[in-house]
């Protein structure tokens, strides 16, 4: 690959500025869980840390990443650990994995209790071969693991394994039900952590709409936003397979191919988002990657901005995020029979919503609970949250929670002309004489691909708070991507 | 993170150039491993490709990567899919998972057997489900699978569930080392994909010095390296984790945390390779991170330069890889003796060598071989290869094998001022002599950290030849980091 200019963007890595991790936050959140589990005398949380990967039997291991209840409780991130809480005082313990001298001259100065106790500001911390003794010292006779799946992907929670820990009394009954509730419910320093890492992979993505090129292969957008993350901030990697869709790429969900070349005249959707210390960013921009929307392209645009407005207007404590998901799929069917004329002019609103035929337009869910994960643990807790839907346009929602303070979501409506969906929607008895078949096979529409804005919200006392900062408004997009404004503001 | 020019430094992303995967490279393998078996009738392999892994019990997943042996054989990119080859003809049967039809909106346009059979031009395309039947449709009676282990990580190769296969002479004796002598000796068409994918690599790495500055924090120089990779060709991850260290850094061999504010003065050391369709490349430039070598540097850089290029010249079809592990100690020894005095003057090379010292500044192995995984397969087999050494010099080996034409193997001595290894030789009867024990601990030598030069080179017919194309010379990086000269050239 020979460079010349005449064939190179140029994209712009900013200053690096760490974002500082808060030690308070985990001494805050063991206190959080000593409480809501009663301060019991005796009794203690145990929780195993992530170990390595390999990729397949090779000698290679995929990018380490800590386990997020451990890292919740204790914010150490070294592997192969075990760490406990103390369930009367929030006092932790972390047990570090005692490795050979020679260690050190691949992984540098090992860990030693004294190190990660300075570093992790943890009470206690001893070698993973000194966790029983440790424990019985510190006077524990119970202990509690975590015991159940997520609901996200039905994937047991891994428990330590007890072979050292035979004289205590085990508790598998309430863990892992009041630690998930207690992380879908974030502190300040968390938020605020939270918006740090929000407000850097916001700047990834105006980096991202300024340097597009319309003759750009759409690897090129995942390159740009993750060196931005990685620079600014030493995100080590995306928190999630990043998505950068264009032409009729953004009707496929989970597009993560991200190979084609585009084309003048595409929609181009990027969705991304950095991961730093196990937090995770999830933000979505769609755009022409020419930088001028047609007509069509900012009809659906608009349809599903205003669904996101709408949704960040209602959105406070007490309301249920079934009926936010349900607002966005209302609104976007107004423009879609008022703006795009594909659903007939004569649909009432109630009609069009009766009959789920906005689910062929949107198959996923207004958004998710984020935090520690992209898709954060807690959204459907049996005996505690609203039970999952049933209806094709609820069954595929994260959560059916009603809205409280301190929640951190995604609010990320979106409109496709997926091409499988529609066809089924035009087989539907009950959707069929709603649509404007002709209008909905016109090529501008039909091969339109698809929008989604999607922003990282913390519900407040109020309302809400927008921790995303990037241009919304078509005339900002336009703007910022001629480079006449500069953003943010 | 406000983005001012002041800020900012500029990194050149390329036109990207996605590099051909030419499917001829499949069938070959096929053919050469039924030969290789003897080409035996109704005798067919049965190899288990990758699955998805996900991180801890999350609904996110790492960067999902096929099994080497299976893409070995097929070049198929599917998750979860089986493979046999005919060992008679060395026909190829792909079987991919039969997924829901509302997979494909999140996946678009499902694989089937024809849409496969197409892309991939493996002769046979089924659904996992149909394999047994297919099998012995296609006249099989008795399958092979791989039953070892890797000679790096130690992991078992994953074999196949032969819960459906129960009707067939299951055979596990010779498949897995047949095969891994295989993978050693590359296709001229794996080596012109292995050299493209190097040119990428060579042209990121000469980016990273090129934009170097020197108060940037290390993880600039890696998402540098990365972002290149992936905009030039597609790259979706690095092939290993990424080393961007600085200052003693260096001397930490698996440094990875990449995370430090680099000083004027500081030496660099980054070990980058992308991975493109399961090929890793596997590269280390070292150099100041100012552009400018001070003259202890220029010693230290200069020796590890002459051990590179004396193992360059010497490398050929015959030659044992453990003599030219010890040809590089021996170069590097001279170094540290007649250029830097931290090596007593009147020490001999034997005296050097019989003392085992170099294995304080060398830790680790010249190199490994290279291909579908950076630490490619079959550096020791049982009964094929020489066994391990077993002296401090030559243990740390990845492999002890004579060279053969048409393998790939990365080059790669250093010289570390590792303050553990250097302690230890102070204290070793046999090695503390040798050392001028004031020399090395002066500061701009004890706190040097290191130098790696890491070339990926093909042995030849008559020697062997470089795919990694940087400046090496120091004259050459001064001038690059300088913008006085173009490279390549």
């Amino acid at each position: 690959v020979t460079v010349s200019v005449l064939y190179c963007v140029i994209i712009m890595l900013p200053k690096c500025s760490p974002i500082p991790l808060v030690r308070k936050m985990f001494s805050e959140q063991r206190e959080r869980l000593a409480k809501a589990m009663g301060n019991p005398v005796g009794e203690f949380a145990l929780y195993k840390g992530g170990g390595d990967v390999p990729r397949n039997s090779s000698d290679t291991c995929f990018s380490w990443r800590q386990e997020s209840y451990f890292f919740h409780m204790f914010g150490v991130e070294i592997m192969d650990c075990l760490g406990a809480v103390d369930l009367r005082s929030g006092e932790g313990i972390v047990f570090i994995p005692r490795l050979p001298d020679e260690y050190a001259v691949w992984m540098g100065a090992l860990p030693t209790p004294e190190s990660v106790k300075a570093s992790s500001e943890v009470e206690h911390v001893y070698f993973v071969d000194e966790a029983a003794a440790a424990l019985k010292k510190h006077g524990c006779t119970a202990l509690h693991i975590l015991d159940g799946s997520n609901s996200d992907s039905g994937i047991k929670v891994a428990a330590p394994s007890l072979d050292a820990f035979g004289d205590f009394d085990v508790k598998t009954e309430r863990l892992f039900l009041v630690h998930t509730q207690l992380r879908v419910v974030k502190t300040d320093l968390e938020c605020a952590f939270f918006g740090a890492l929000n407000k850097v992979a916001s700047a990834a993505h105006v980096q991202v709409m300024q340097q597009c090129k319309s003759d750009w292969h759409e690897n090129q957008l995942e390159a740009a936003f993750l060196s931005y993350c990685m620079a600014a901030a030493q995100c080590k990697c995306l928190a999630y397979g990043g998505i950068a869709a264009s032409g009729k790429g953004p009707a496929i969900l989970h597009y993560v191919d991200n190979n084609r070349k585009m084309e003048s005249g595409d929609m181009v959707l990027v969705d991304f988002g950095g991961e730093l210390h196990c937090f995770a960013s999830d933000i979505t921009c769609s755009f022409p990657c020419n930088g001028k929307f047609t007509p069509t392209q900012r009809t659906v645009y608009e349809g599903v901005l205003a669904a996101h407005d709408a949704v960040l207007e209602s959105l406070k404590p007490g309301v249920s995020w079934v009926d936010m998901h349900l607002l966005a799929l209302r609104t976007m069917g107004r423009m879609l029979r008022d703006g795009l004329g594909v659903i007939r002019g004569d649909a009432t609103d109630e009609e069009i919503e009766k009959s789920g035929l906005m689910a062929a337009f949107q198959p996923h869910g207004l958004g998710h609970l984020i935090g520690l994960e992209v898709h954060d643990v807690g959204g459907y807790i049996d005996g505690v949250t609203p039970p999952r839907g049933k209806t094709p346009m609820t069954s595929k929602l994260r959560t059916a929670r009603t809205m409280e303070e301190n929640i951190l979501i995604t609010v990320e409506p979106g409109c496709y002309f997926n091409q499988v969906t529609l066809e089924a929607a035009l087989r539907n008895a009950d959707q069929s004489p709603l649509l404007v078949e002709d209008a909905l096979r016109r090529d501008e529409v039909w091969n339109f691909g698809g929008v989604r804005i999607e922003s990282n919200v913390r519900i407040t006392g109020a309302g809400c708070l927008n921790y995303t900062n990037v241009p919304r408004k078509v005339e900002d997009i336009e703007a910022v991507m001629a480079g006449t404004k500069a953003w943010p503001q």
